[in-house]
């Protein structure tokens, strides 16, 4: 088992870096590493680097020895926009979005979200979790919130299409929908779904496309990691 | 918001029923319905069903006045096989798999498999609440464990197709090994994956079919869903 850490700083052949506090408290009490254990790093911009750590006490950690093991690969574009849900189904959207290759992950308060609040410094930890886990070499962003009608007009030409489940019926099926290959943004209402405004605001928003997930209702959290496999593990 | 309920008993026009001690409870506490509320019941065979609450206090609870609202659609054969995770994956995993549409779902126990004891009465519990919220007719199968091997020499001509996640690299694209029309089994390994041993098993044992599901290492859980969402959400 590989112990990967994100991490801020610049990476280079033959560098040292410090990591942060948690960092350090992670390998040493909950990794149990030591002095000579074996790191990989990434900070979402210069690839993989392993290396040994030089030094580790109970506040600071530092790596050194940099060796580059994997080339950054060029970014996707996959945006996922959802309505916050109960803490819980939050995190976990977050967790499995960044380990089904999200690049962009937006809060985006609908008119029957139930939660008011979201912490997204608290996801961004999760998302740099989760990447560090499944071997990604860049951490999703994770946005501040923003309510629909906002998002919706912030929209701009160019922006890929927008796609969101439809269980009217009418909506489409994935193979004329999704495409791996292209960048894509899906938006995923709340627990209720969206408003009938706010269905009308989305059917006027140009490049958007409804898709038909099946015949089952899907909770939201799973609407969203289904339309991520569809777009992210399909080929 | 409709009230679904499974009962275990026959359904047919006009009909009246009594609930569980449980649902009961669950109607008065947690739903706050009352007599006349209008709720809708499946068994898995009979199609849907919505009724009225007849009666209801504490212990006990009917419905009556039944009409059909639904017949039974055919069901599919769509098996989910997992090495179960610690408890709350190990949920997670059977409510998912339930709204994915998954007909049987079964602890299988590898090598790497840290749980010992698999309590199905509860995982059964959690398929049929994920079933009456998602409006699924029927409750997945929930099986008692077994090993690996067991389970891979029980296997018989004439059984779908066992896809297991292949990170080797030399695993098969979705497109080439998921049917969404057929029926079909997936194999999620363990956290720490199959060992060698069980590799080359799974190897040996017959029409099975390794699945690349990307560059990332997905988590057992997120493995299962994704190929689920792949099978069921793709048209």
């Amino acid at each position: 088992m590989q112990i990967r850490l994100f991490v801020p700083d610049d990476l280079f052949p033959d560098a040292g870096i410090f990591l942060s506090e948690a960092q350090a408290h992670y390998l040493r009490s909950v990794l149990r590493a030591s002095e000579g254990t074996e790191v990989f790093l990434f900070n979402g911009r210069d690839g993989e680097f392993s290396g040994r750590i030089s030094l580790l006490d109970k506040k600071k950690a530092a790596v050194g020895h940099l060796k580059r093991t994997r080339s950054q690969p060029e970014k996707k574009d996959l945006r996922l926009y959802f309505a916050p849900l109960k803490r819980d189904c939050t995190d976990l959207i977050v967790e499995k979005a960044t380990e089904l290759g999200a690049t962009l992950i937006c809060p985006v308060m609908t008119e029957y979200t139930s939660v008011s609040r979201v912490n997204t410094e608290r996801l961004r930890l999760i998302a740099a979790e989760s990447a560090e886990q499944c071997r990604r070499l860049d951490v999703p962003e994770i946005c501040e919130p923003l309510s629909l009608k906002a998002f919706l007009s912030s929209r701009k030409k160019g922006d890929p299409v927008l796609i969101h489940s439809d269980e009217s019926g009418r909506g489409r099926a994935a193979s004329s929908v999704i495409d791996g290959t292209r960048p894509a943004a899906f938006l995923v209402g709340p627990e209720g779904g969206f408003s009938d405004a706010e269905r009308r605001l989305i059917a006027q928003t140009p490049d958007t496309a409804g898709l038909d997930l099946g015949e089952r209702i899907l909770r939201a959290e799973t609407a969203a990691l289904a339309v991520l496999a569809l777009y992210s593990c399909f080929k």
